[in-house]
């Protein structure tokens, strides 16, 4: 295995620096789904694509038709071959990799989200990416969560897998999802019956807490459930000089909506957030805004919280700011994730299994996760069915917190997590 | 002067309809200048453009480069001229043309205004200019003013002046002024001296009240002073789940800039008008905004009103809000008009020019604007030298008020623009 | 008549100070009204009270029972007769008296208003009452509009009356009304019919402009009509620390009310104005507050802006804010005045009028008022009826704004009010 | 001990009911101290009042001269002796009780807190109390929170020591505490030295959550600390139609501070609160508010987030609030509590000194508080010296939520908590 890791770890910060330098937000990541088909394409696997690997009808928070055709026009533009094109078309991102060893044994799914935000990268001296010269190739997009490196940490396993096969038994599904970020990736792939006959999910973070590099956490707790809502207010343009009293002002609407939602009372039983994370209202100073968009979201410590309380409380509010200023809302769902809890048997499981590790020095039973991530989907329907999932912190220091334009982090957690996720599946075989 | 109207009209109707087609938002009219040269080059002026007419330093509200890079490139492939284009550089828009009849007289001044508006036109049927096909060809811009109707009518007064030369005197000059909206074009004209040596100066209007074909104003009151502001709001970003509390909501800053703007106070001593029109923050709905940036006019029935009252409250609520949320505020003044008042004698003047008229039927000596007009700069510096200036408003019905998505108007105003300007020019030469 | 006036004069200003030290508010006009009406015993008038007065049900904005009882139990421990009290009970304030001359001749009706105001009076030195020793004695009440003054000059038009009786014709009604801030005293006062048989109507005011002494408006014009609104929100109490979640919020919902309310936009048709003047909600810092109160008013420079566009506004935005924060409003509506206009003719009688005075050297044809009064009930009784009617200011410095802490006026005013309606009355007889 | 409570249980329901009908708030408890006193007074304690129990300067909150002077004035009216009075003059509310053994021992200092809150009590049919007409005499004040059952078993306690006195050694100080509501009274009697020499603490609340009668918890976690803020507003009173710019208004920056403050972004690192409970602002509805107060509490889950981020942002919205208006704002610190822990070894030691119970039947270990209480300072102090301190609950269901105004209890809480009490105290002896 050291060997292995050793040969392996030139070629996962190569590419986490390539996806790096091509930053996709959900549901556009095509350069990023093409790069990963072209390096799985020369190992063992079946690949799978498009509507095979997404229920259509299941994909939340969509890009404009416009922007899609847009980013295929990008995409084709950045060399992405007709022929992986053909197969994403229409916002299908987002690659499964199968392998069966033609053994007996169980069925593991290891899942890699692979979307990038819409933040602009610093390009600061002293920010790594800018001082290596693989910043943000798109300017306004970043990977400034790390899942340039969880792609990168798939391509990993990959070999990993490709490597070792001869000791596997059962199968392995390796999903690269699209559109975390919001929400939007792991119910499409789940209802189209990806994990339904998974015995084992493995899902994993780098970075989140302050940990060091060869610190992991064998189980994630306290995943935030989440609701993604627009908002959309509909009012009516006037001359702001002329005659204000004839428009009817869709941007204040907006704002007193970010104010009082931002305002929804704590709840005693557990932690929830709000936040409205983006704002457009109206097209010129001198015109009564005829319209306003938010982007928002919900969290809450538990489902219940987060789908009873504050969704309903967001509903409401939204539609008393529009009566307010006498408009017209308009409330979109275009993401969710739910909370859910690894399995206890993990933490023994990992920490057995990197008991022979030099590089993994510690391993922490269970870290609060403390945000929302869509996996949980994935948990919950292997749970569902009988079998067992965890999620995994990789630690490593961070340069600025996740979403931060600075944030970056110690590229030797790449290794680390192959490792991990290795030696996991290893011991699974025993 | 029956005669001549009556040939002009389909030639009005032709270029308004060409101008609709090809809506230009303030200092990138580039296809709307080109337009407006290429027909005058046809007559006897004399024609000045860029630097040669707009003081550079002076001009406000400016694009931003990347944004006047794209309109040149879009002017160009538009069919705009190597030779216009270099004239126009650099958001150098608009055109002046005099012509000096050789014999002594006045100088008479008559302004055009040529821009645009960022709004998206209606295609609905019913809407005018869809239904006879000459709709905004530009999505999201759109001439909701009247301007189209400004410059053909000042191209009609070109032609009328060409007409009739020979019973001329003194000299003349047409101000084909950009970026009217949002009172940016007119102080950099009158301060590259364009007004200096004028003894009359005429504006106008088409629709603004809802007067009928054939009525007009002789004067215009109550032009509101305005001020034109942008607010920025810089905060931090910070992931909106793990650690909200590490972010600087810069989004909740600008709506509560938004709601306690639209809250100030009116005054006993006239009216006054606030609007935040535009308003964009934050880039993602799980990431705490870090910037905001919002689109602003305070307006007054005084300059006095306008200056000392609403842009000092303006500033202060500004300032407080970012406070509020523990952000920093930037202000930029991007544009302005002072209020003005008609020399009364043009009551008398228009109301004998347009006696012997059979389509003008009826002149109001004195009509309330209740917008802001930067026109009044030009009118303030011909009466500051002892000049005298009108403001004229020409009747027409109106589908729907201005900058409204719907808006249009009776296309046969605007012969009766023109028959009224070229009246009162030559009742100027008696 | 300067004779009379000089010889008035010690009375006005012994009478104005009188009233100021027992300033009463709107309906608790008790030791007011009966100082009044010891006064006007000595006089030729028949007096009424009570019920003969003011009708019941269209009395608004009334005081709790326990604020009446309280104030009767007030005003007879400040030496009410039970004889007075009786006549009064039940927040029945005012007095009218009237004097038929026995000759035939018209109706002449005048009003004074009488109550004062919640503000607490300055004790600073510099503040005339307060240094002359005749400051409010009631600690949170003031005579801060001057209606003080006014009752005084009321009891000098009855001098007047009854001094020059002989060379009177027809009826004379004086108008001592109670509760006019608020706007709401007039109406039941012309429910009840007291002006319908009057064929003129004098009303007026002291101080609004700084006019000198000596210097009156004919005619006033521009009242704003009014309504006044009570708003109250019911929530859900709650420990706000144990469960701030089972509480609904009606301090947030005031609030939020209250800051929409201010930011109604302004409307092209003309002046408007609205004022939360008064909150309270909640009753301890610990506990999530479920209840709120809030009084407020509208106004508008037409009865058209007031009712169709300022109450409308008014009531949704109340309606939305209590929806915001998931509570009940209720909205009572307690007070209102509409707004009307002088008889024009009054400007040249009352320049004949005074035209002997020595006191009065200046008549202003008319002014703005730029406020509200209810006094437009009865002017608009008198003139539907065929009547005529006015409103006149009657200038004097003053030492601060009506409503302010230090609002005071010259007491030279009080006799040139009395010389002013006394020449009137007079030149009406001619 | 079962035939000790058996006789006292009529006393303390008694005892609960008296103090129920004359609910005092905090530093006003004077009836409900005298009835204290006078029932000590038949027990072998020495009594401690006034300026010896309480520190004068730490006192926080404090009433204004005018409602202490009011409170005095009836609580003699309601028969409290002359007395009682002197030692209590000037909101010196509360007793002490102590009683030495003259055995040597430890010293055990079991604190009550007596206070009511400013909540008009339900008058319906079917809260209880209104039912068996021992409601409220105070209208606008109840005991909403239990207290007066805590003075109840506080007097039940110190029979019990009275009766137990043979068997029992050390020294023992029953704290009958005034002003818990508000985090006022605890800090002036930690400050006066009343714990210094304490070995163990107990402290206690009955209800809380939905426990059963029965059901105690052996220690209580997550008390929030806790700070009480006042802010007022002053700006500058106007003719709200006359010259509303001519005021400032404190109204509007009241209300925005409460929805600001409402605001304040959750903290990752734990549970927060933020309360705006009163808001009092502005004397008529005309009249531009010059005045505003309101009464705040912020909240956290550590004395860090409390003191670190709560009360700095609290402090900054307000300064900011004030400036959006142009107001001055004036902040006040009026109460706080710290976070504290209970020592462990009471979870095990209440376990056992309950076990012979028949009325006990389960102990919780450990149960979340979720509120604040200034019994932190007492606990905090017992520490600190090196000693132990608990603070338990002792389960009742609740017929409505604390400060609720149907708020009650089941009475069989009483002599389980006294029970609980005494088993703790004959436990310590062993």
């Amino acid at each position: 295995m050291n060997e292995f890791i050793k040969k392996l770890t030139p070629y996962l910060i190569k590419m986490r620096r390539h996806f790096h330098q091509y930053p996709e937000a959900a549901w556009t990541e095509y350069v990023t789904t093409a790069s990963i088909a072209e390096e799985l394409k020369q190992l063992d696997f079946n690949l799978y694509m498009g509507k095979e690997i997404l229920k259509a009808e299941a994909r939340m928070g969509m890009p404009s038709n416009q922007e899609i055709a847009d980013n295929e026009k990008r995409a084709i533009a950045e060399g992405v071959s007709a022929e992986w094109m053909e197969k994403m078309a229409g916002a299908f991102t987002g690659i499964v990799a199968a392998y069966d060893t033609g053994r007996p044994g169980s069925h593991i799914a290891i899942r890699f989200d692979i979307d990038a935000l819409p933040i602009k990268e610093s390009a600061e001296a002293g920010h790594f990416p800018a001082d290596e010269g693989f910043i943000s190739k798109r300017e306004g997009f970043m990977h400034a969560c790390g899942h340039d490196g969880h792609a990168a940490i798939g391509l990993g396993v990959a070999r990993f897998i490709h490597e070792f096969k001869q000791r596997l038994y059962g199968r392995f599904t390796l999903l690269f999802q699209p559109g975390e970020e919001g929400g939007r990736g792991a119910k499409p792939m789940v209802e189209q019956g990806l994990l339904d006959s998974a015995d084992y999910f493995i899902g994993g973070h780098i970075g989140i807490h302050s940990l060091k590099v060869g610190e992991i956490a064998a189980t994630a707790t306290k995943f935030l459930a989440s609701t993604k809502i627009n908002a959309s207010f509909y009012g009516k343009s006037a001359h702001a000089g002329l005659s204000p009293n004839e428009g009817r002002n869709a941007l204040l609407a907006a704002a007193a909506a970010s104010l009082h939602l931002n305002g929804i009372t704590r709840h005693a039983d557990g932690h929830t957030r709000i936040n409205v994370g983006k704002l457009e209202a109206g097209s010129g100073r001198n015109i009564v805004a005829d319209f306003a968009r938010m982007e928002i979201e919900t969290r809450g410590e538990s489902t219940e919280l987060n789908e009873n309380y504050m969704v309903p409380e967001a509903r409401r509010i939204i539609e008393a700011s529009a009566a307010l200023y006498d408009v017209k809302a308009e409330i979109e769902m275009v993401g969710t994730a739910p909370s859910e809890e690894c399995s206890k048997e993990w933490v023994e499981r990992i920490q057995e299994s990197v008991d022979e590790s030099t590089a993994i020095h510690r391993v922490i039973p269970e870290l609060t996760m403390g945000a929302s991530e869509d996996a949980t989907y994935m948990m919950q329907r292997v749970k569902q069915q009988g079998g067992s999932a965890t999620y995994m912190i990789f630690g490593t220091p961070l340069s600025a917190g996740h979403h931060h334009p600075r944030f970056d982090y110690d590229e030797a957690v790449l290794p680390i997590a192959v490792e991990t996720i290795g030696r996991a599946v290893l011991k699974l075989q025993q």
